[in-house]
């Protein structure tokens, strides 16, 4: 099967993305939201990634604008995935809405159309049957497209096994490095790592065995790394990484996402809000003196 | 007080280091170990690190081989000690060979030199009393000084909190970062962190979610990391990471050691045999196309 026409659900962080590589990789690509206002910020959003990546890497700011141009942004559903061969869906995450937006995509798509979705922490198998194509259901999970360039693919149990190298060719046509997650799994790989060593690092924290900063030093200085788990921490955002913390049932988690709620009722939530556990722009952690 | 003269007990793979960035460093430095010819293999051990730096590094030859002709490298217990203002011991990870050393040199050294320990997973209180100056007693902890430097300052509860800043100022003179871990904690603060990100790696392994190529990719792509778990297990040698793993009690933890048990069976312990979970000299995640 080729893949021509992408539809992108979701025209948030991630969704203008992957519609923004998916047309620089010479895909048709129509990228759908409910809000117009969404829209409009993503095409804006884009045209920023483009100049950054045209001076960052060896992108040609003139290509990279065409290719925006080329994308149809629309708030209309049947429009949206007209003659989708894929769909790659990136809207809030949130049971309930997934849940209405594969209703309704499952009922006006093709019937050729696969079906992907980016869940964070969610897993396939929630949405596989009200999509009414749970065989054409899979995750196909993005990281950040242009920085992180992994896409896990994470089959459910009632997802054809053909779909694999497929979704596998996708990945790599997007510049991706695609790997299996063979089972569900809520966190794919990397966030399974990822979220284990920033526990680790909370509970070094909130059992008061390091500080913030010797606790990042540790990370940065062994694994010669810009950011150790708080800086990291800063970067994910603390209420993304509290949704995930604090769901974990052992006490080390528990406390670390007591921690993490006072952070975040006094609005800091990392770098987004200028304040997490560093201050930005400027943070500690980038001091040219922080590592003596 | 000042530090001028350096004891490492111990002329294997930690001590040569540790005696080696001490001469550089300027100190006047000597190693004891019980073993003749693990002092040889120590001298021969600085010399090649002294021509990698010279390769990799600014450092001039000549004043690197100077370096080492000024350490003295000897068997005898009372004349390692002798002037001694530091001991730092990096014997064997066993704790009966540690108590024995320290109860030793407890009765040798001067008044004035301070006990440092490099243990790995075992705690500075275990061996405090032996040595008769529990006051003066605590971790040192370095990583691998020349690539990973950092120095962990790990007090037990009875070290004298005047010793903080002296291991602090000594800690930055070897061109280590410092940080203090301000309670006992096996596995200092990296070390904790590493085993975490390590286990759940296993953890996906184990639970066949993950293949081992697919887990270091996940890692590698996402923090632009030259290595994943497995190739960096391959690293640190399965058989330490077993001996960690094992002393875990919960069910990941133990299902994790058993696979790790079952390369050492084959005597596949990591780089050091030429097999672990990749073949050296040439492993595949080192491949051009890996990340493709
Ligand atoms: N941001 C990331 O780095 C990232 C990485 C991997 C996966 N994800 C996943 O991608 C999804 C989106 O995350 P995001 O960070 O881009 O969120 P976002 O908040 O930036 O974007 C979500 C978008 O969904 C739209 N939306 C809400 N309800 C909708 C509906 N019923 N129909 C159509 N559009 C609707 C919103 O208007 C918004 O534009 C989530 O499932 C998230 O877990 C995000
Ligand atoms: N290798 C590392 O990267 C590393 C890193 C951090 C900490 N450490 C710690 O440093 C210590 C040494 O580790 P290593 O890897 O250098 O081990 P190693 O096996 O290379 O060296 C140990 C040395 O101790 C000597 N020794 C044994 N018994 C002795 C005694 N009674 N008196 C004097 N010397 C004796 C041995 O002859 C040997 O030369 C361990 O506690 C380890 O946990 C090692």
């Amino acid at each position: 099967m080729k893949i021509n026409n992408v539809c992108i659900l979701g025209a948030g962080t991630l969704g203008s993305r992957v519609a923004l590589q998916s047309a620089l990789s010479g895909y048709k690509v129509r990228i759908y939201d409910i809000d117009p206002t969404a829209l409009e910020r993503s095409r804006k959003t884009m045209e920023k990634i483009i100049l950054h990546l045209a001076k960052s890497s060896g992108l040609e700011e003139s290509a990279g604008l065409n290719a925006i141009d080329l994308i149809t942004f629309t708030d209309n559903a049947t429009n949206a995935v007209m003659d989708a061969d894929i769909i790659n869906e990136s809207v809030l995450e949130d049971i309930e809405v997934k849940n209405q937006v594969w209703e309704l995509f499952g009922k006006i798509a093709p019937e050729k159309t696969i079906f992907t979705t980016n869940t964070s922490y969610l897993l396939p198998s929630m949405f596989a049957d009200i999509s009414g194509r749970p065989e054409k259901f899979c995750a196909l999970h993005f990281h950040d497209v242009f920085y992180s360039k992994v896409v896990d693919i994470m089959p459910h149990p009632g997802t054809d096994a053909n779909l694999i190298p497929i979704l596998d060719s996708f990945g790599k046509s997007l510049e991706q490095v695609p790997v299996l997650v063979k089972k569900e799994n809520p966190g794919y790989l990397f966030n399974s790592m990822l979220m284990a060593f920033i526990g680790a690092a909370g509970k070094l924290l909130t059992k008061e065995i390091g500080s913030i900063e010797d606790i990042d030093k540790s990370w940065m200085v062994n694994f010669h790394m810009p950011k150790g788990p708080f800086g990291i921490l800063d970067n994910i955002g603390l209420d993304t990484a509290w949704h995930v913390t604090k769901s974990q049932p052992d006490l080390a988690s528990q406390r670390f996402a007591a921690l993490l709620k006072s952070y975040i009722d006094e609005g800091k939530l990392g770098e987004k809000t200028g304040e997490g556990f560093y201050k930005y722009p400027k943070p500690r952690y980038r001091d040219e003196d922080f590592l003596e």
